[in-house]
């Protein structure tokens, strides 16, 4: 059984299929139990392909209870489609690798497939296959697939000094959840209740922009772009290595989410830094010429979308936070794994 | 930088490209640092994914330190393309995620990438992303991509009743390995060097059987396709129920590598049961038509493959050994993972 997974006109967009719609169609899925998933692809085509896994120390907030089965299937998911969407792309589908432990029951792990499942619908993707099995403990892994119009993809690398830096949402809320939940009970107070539901639903009711991507895609507006699953300060200082550039960020526009607020607040520690350090949000921030702005927030407007204009990308290398009293080094502390200066390309193939 | 991945003129098939040739262009590798990897398909084309992730009690022969951080980089390289070569297709490249623990050294991560991308070189392909990151343990995880010409790929449901069975070579090396090292030190002798080297080499230097996939796919010879990574009593019984067919293997056509036979011996168990069982080879397992099995053979022996027959499909459903004296059940244990009952196609949608 064929099934059409995407002709650019998924519900994201809500655009009609043009005469270069792209026909892809999934002829061998999760259900044919083959040795992988078979995609027919009818015309040229850009294709884009990202792998994302979950750390277990991420999942404190499973480990506490906080978070369901259901939860961390869904976030595995949103995680690896955000990728896609980072790059403009429709998600096309979802490939998952699930390894349990033995103490884990059938209902459980039902209830992450579940989580799987209902992430990929919400995104107007499927789970296409992977890789189920035991482990020693639970491992979640996932690949994701999309495609855009040839020539058409989002990188990290091509933004320019002038072009504004721009954000779809507030970061920083996972990681303020993070801070907050395995501490509560030895902070002098706790948060509202409806503070800390905001906090747990980061977490439980992530979004991937795939919207957003698209839109940014569909004409040439952005130069550069990234998701902010490392947060903010990481995935600024990201498109500034890429592309060569600087950036220029105005303390008074990054917005700060009133529960990422809070959070600091009772940590005794700045917002800022908070809504910039580490935290696995999947906003996407993106570069614009400073002359398509206002066309690219119209476009955005028309697909009830917004995004917020933090700054600027300079010529002089640097990521810097500007106020009135002049400037300072982005606040917050980047993710960085530890081998990171070791490439995935690593040349070396000497024997072992 | 683009990096031409596909014309169908690999290395693998030697062929020139035709005016058919599918160009895949790999316009965004794991140099980039992106979110994902890109590739720029010029033409129609059928795009395979498949993801693998490599149990770690599956190294047993790693922990006891007779595999090395390369040899197990270029296992989980080889497993993932595998998958690939069994759907008849080229591989255009490996996404790896390799999440390491706080105790593994630079040195010996870079030894499990140089692995890795040996295996990539080896057969055809390379790494072109990723994820890598911290973890509790060792994780190793995989997604191979390969593309085919539109509707040659090879899937496990076409066998009819009448086409015969066949295998790439023999099955059960791997396993013996694992049967055999563990417990050396506990059986009356040892085996003799040279046979302990060929068990540990084929962990060592797998092979995945991309020529032979290829020249599978290129004339429609083949019914029905799976690799052997389950051991081959597990691969003829998904064959099986896929295609809706029964299957008798004649026991004198099996091949048995006689390093197999040297365990077996040692173990006192049915040298065919090793073979059969649980084994993560990655031979092929194959339908033909009876017509095409001359023209087929034809096509291997001229890339310098081979095959054995070593049965055929009955319309009986069920999976069965002859020889002289009658038919049994076929011997070896297969490998079935704890909850292969739930699908990853899990429909339930259920909150939690």
């Amino acid at each position: 059984m064929q099934q059409l997974v995407s002709r650019f006109c998924g519900k994201q967009s809500g655009s009609d299929v043009g005469p270069d719609g792209l026909d892809v169609l999934l002829s061998t899925g999760a259900d044919a139990r083959d040795d992988c998933a078979v995609y027919d692809i009818g015309s040229p085509v850009t294709l884009v392909v990202g792998s994302d896994y979950i750390r277990g120390p991420k999942f404190i907030l499973h480990e506490l209870g906080l978070l369901s089965d259901y939860d961390i299937g869904y976030y595995l998911a949103v995680a690896n489609i955000s990728d896609i969407a980072a790059m403009g792309a429709t998600p096309i589908g979802l490939l998952s690798v699930i390894r349990y432990p033995h103490e884990m029951d059938d209902a459980a792990f039902r209830h992450v497939m579940a989580g799987i499942h209902q992430a990929c619908a919400d995104l107007g993707t499927l789970n296409v296959g992977g890789d189920i099995g035991n482990a020693e403990r639970l491992i979640l892994s996932g690949t994701a697939l999309g495609v855009c119009r040839p020539g058409k993809v989002l990188k990290r690398s091509g933004a320019s000094p002038g072009d504004v830096l721009c954000v779809t949402g507030p970061c920083g809320l996972l990681g303020a959840a993070v801070a907050y939940f395995p501490k509560r009970d030895t902070f002098p107070r706790t948060l509202p209740a409806e503070t800390e539901q905001k906090l747990l639903d980061s977490w439980k009711k992530p979004r991937a922009r795939v919207a957003e991507g698209r839109v940014l895609a569909q004409k040439p507006y952005a130069t550069a772009c990234q998701d902010t699953s490392d947060g903010l300060k990481a995935t600024i200082e990201q498109l500034m290595r890429a592309s060569g550039v600087g950036f220029r960020v105005n303390e008074r526009d990054v917005p700060v989410d009133p529960a990422v607020r809070e959070v600091a607040e009772l940590m005794k520690v700045d917002p800022l830094a908070l809504t910039m350090s580490a935290s696995s949000d999947f906003q996407l921030a993106f570069t614009v010429a400073a002359d398509d702005v206002p066309a690219c927030r119209a476009e955005f407007t028309a697909s009830g979308l917004d995004f917020t204009v933090i700054g600027e990308a300079t010529a002089n290398g640097e990521a810097v936070l500007a106020n009135d009293h002049g400037i300072r080094p982005l606040p917050g502390v980047a993710w960085k794994h530890q081998k990171s200066d070791i490439s995935l390309l690593a040349s070396s193939t000497e024997d072992s």
